[in-house]
């Protein structure tokens, strides 16, 4: 048995408008991002949502929003994942990148909003 | 004053994977998506977290993930939005689609969250 819940969406955008596209969403929200020390090409707005998080990450390709799993067991929700047809992208640190049947990347990544994820997460057999 | 949070993420997807795309997120959410009356390209699986949505809609373009913004006054919150750095795209129904500084798309929306709106939203004066 093992859990997963949706955790968090990521806007992702290139380096050269990461700062302008930061000091837009706080704005959006009304909150400042956190550093988040060990990747520092984040920026973490904390859950927007109690038990959602909103987050923005520098990388070297076009914009995107993409969705993160949050799960208790990573290989366990990996699997049962791809049994309903995702397909492993890459692992990175701890997380998986996957994508859905359209070819979207989410990630399955540790469990990120602590016991707001016991309450709400589903628990699969 | 008006208030608006964070509401929804969107999955958007053509016509000839949507089928597939709505049975996978079915699966991984654990949960049945429901029609949406007026809006026949929509499937809505609910607050999958309390306060947050997940739907899935039915475009003619590119795969991708978007974000919906929830207010109370939808024109105040463009207003918000624009002096912030976004910019319109055009009204569809009672809403806005707005792209972020980055190019983005993202919705303003009526209330949808119901009660959660009124305890999880930010009022801006």
């Amino acid at each position: 048995m093992h859990r997963s819940k949706l955790a968090a969406a990521l806007v992702d955008v290139p380096a050269e408008v990461f700062d302008r596209e930061v000091t837009f969403w706080s704005g959006v929200l009304g909150r400042e991002p956190e550093d988040v020390s060990e990747n520092p090409e984040y920026r973490d707005f904390g859950q927007t949502v109690p038990g959602f998080q909103l987050m923005l990450q520098r990388v070297d390709d076009t914009p995107r929003v993409h969705l993160d799993i949050e799960t208790d067991d990573i290989e366990a929700e990996v699997e049962r994942l791809e049994a309903l047809g995702a397909q492993r992208v890459r692992q990175v640190r701890s997380w998986w990148v996957m994508r859905d049947p359209a070819g979207l990347p989410f990630c399955v990544v540790r469990i990120q909003t602590g016991e707001l994820f016991e309450e709400q997460a589903t628990s699969w057999e």
